[in-house]
């Protein structure tokens, strides 16, 4: 086990596409990696594949106690309550990270029973519209930004108390363990996180679903003349629409924001094409201005003439528990910049 | 020359990304075909490579009278005007077809002018981003819809007045030339074909460019999170602003009804968001009903197992002039369906 490596086994507790994908990524580090699948059958086909896996969350809790393992929620929203009160029973001293899409409803549970400091959140950005454990694959993470949430930190700061070495050692491990996969680590608190995602992400799908149905309304010549605009604009209202939901609910007062700021665009360029003159200047400029941007920002990431990938994130190179170390993290933050530690 | 191909030369006037693409494909096939472009850089460009190209558009006008040929107008749907009266003049004779986005604006001008009589509009739904001859390429139209549109017959036919043979000729070499590219024909009127792009090809980029808006008010943090559902989201916001502005603008009574369709449902999901308990279910199912009925019909025409890619769109062999054929374009238009003419 190298210093960049996760430094204690790794336990995922459900192996979707995001919890299978993180275990076939660490098991093919030859990692400590073993995990919990609610249905028997994905479980079954789990372990067919040679994989640590089982079907007792009880059990599989006791044992990731003993051997001191950090924990990985990888389960829906609605079931991380009740994974977090069986924590608390037959794990009460793991470390927990999650990979859940909206941070301040999971912070909140976490709160509600007292395991914030015992608690780093995580959020890959990465994902396609499929779910499952058969959709799971090895290589989703790689060059994908992976939140880390840093709140309990920046709590005990204000509150003038020194953060306690578990936390600071599982906040490293964390990262490590986005590391180990290929992701790139961004710090962020809890509030900019999900204020981030609703515009970068829950948005993306409301829009896409609504084109959907706008286009669909068009009748079946409407969609034989549907090309790549059309085509692209919809594919994220491929995704089940359970995990839409449990996305944008979970996350609405931040969506509705973004929506409101979305409606007022559409309703000024609605308003300016029903005109006499009829003109879509502003919103058209605006749009390809922002876009610009946005590729000036991530060409790097992906048009490298270089074979070797550069990243187009700042990175910090962290120790973390060294001085001002969570003054560093709320710099990397406001550059949407990554952390590494070695 | 088969009786596939097109029965006289062709003249494409202007080179961009579409006429360009047109050129290249027609050359590669060893078919008749030249063009004007009117920058003199650009001809000198497309001449250097090999290709019969003026910057001279009388003269060009009148070879291709002398000649027999028929014009295709690939120019901005603000120069149309203008190449119409020049047409009028050079080459009084020639049929003309055209690629231009919306076809209600041009039909208008080639009606002010009396040239319905020899005008068959056309429209690819193929396109990038990118704009100018650098970027036309050879294959942009294989296996891409391109809309004819056949009113005049449809006018003819309501008052009674045969349909001339030469305009049943024109519309058969407009179809041939689709043909001839590896597109597919769909038959389609006028008011039709502006109302479906509105849904399928406008709307798109209006919210992409709303969604590139949103985003980049996000900042640069919101910008590091962002993944493949943003990117995919906002890529046609890169169009140049210039040529979604004449889209959108000349199109405008039926983007507006598109619009109001997607604001609708848009604040109706804002306001089940913004709820005491958060919802968003009716626009997530409705959204991916829609998606998986777009997929399953174009379902065929993608993921066919057969290495010979097979259209899903129904086809139709048509014999211009044959009894009830116009009958059998609405038909097939009310299917989004394809013609082939041999």
């Amino acid at each position: 086990m190298s210093s960049r490596d996760v430094q204690r086994p790794i336990c995922i507790i459900g192996l979707g596409l995001i919890g299978g994908s993180l275990l076939r990524d660490l098991a093919a580090q030859k990692h400590d990696v073993y995990g919990y699948n609610h249905s028997t059958s994905g479980a079954r086909t789990a372990i067919k594949q040679g994989y640590d896996v089982s079907d007792n969350l009880p059990e599989l809790l006791a044992r990731a106690e003993e051997e001191g393992a950090m924990l990985v929620l990888a389960v829906p929203m609605k079931a991380v309550g009740e994974v977090l009160d069986s924590i608390q029973e037959h794990a009460p001293t793991c470390g927990i990270t999650d990979v859940v899409s909206v941070k301040t409803e999971v912070r909140d549970q976490v709160r509600e029973r007292g395991m914030e400091d015992r608690y780093v959140g995580g959020h890959p950005m990465a994902g396609t519209a499929n779910s499952g454990w058969d959709h799971s694959q090895t290589g989703l993470f790689k060059r994908a930004a992976w939140a880390i949430t840093y709140d309990y930190a920046t709590e005990c700061e204000a509150a003038g108390k020194k953060i306690d070495q578990f936390w600071v050692d599982l906040f490293a491990d964390v990262t490590r363990m986005t590391q180990m996969v290929g992701a790139e680590a961004i710090p962020v608190r809890v509030i900019n996180h999900d204020a981030a995602v609703a515009r970068i992400s829950h948005l993306p799908h409301v829009l896409a679903e609504t084109l959907a149905v706008v286009g669909d309304n068009g009748g079946i010549l409407a969609q034989s003349l549907a090309a790549g605009s059309f085509k692209d604009g919809t594919r994220v209202a491929g995704t089940a629409p359970a995990l839409v939901r449990q996305m944008c609910e979970t996350n609405s007062v931040a969506l509705v924001e973004a929506l409101d700021e979305a409606l007022e665009l559409l309703q000024e360029a609605r308003d300016s094409l029903a005109a006499e003159k009829p003109s879509i200047a502003e919103l058209a400029d605006a749009g390809y201005r922002a876009r610009t941007r946005i590729e000036a920002r991530s060409g790097a990431r992906k048009e490298s003439v270089s074979p070797l990938k550069i990243s187009s994130r700042p990175v910090l190179r962290l120790h973390p528990g060294a001085p001002s170390w969570i003054a560093q993290l709320r710099q990397s933050e406001s550059l949407g910049g990554r952390i590494e530690i070695f």
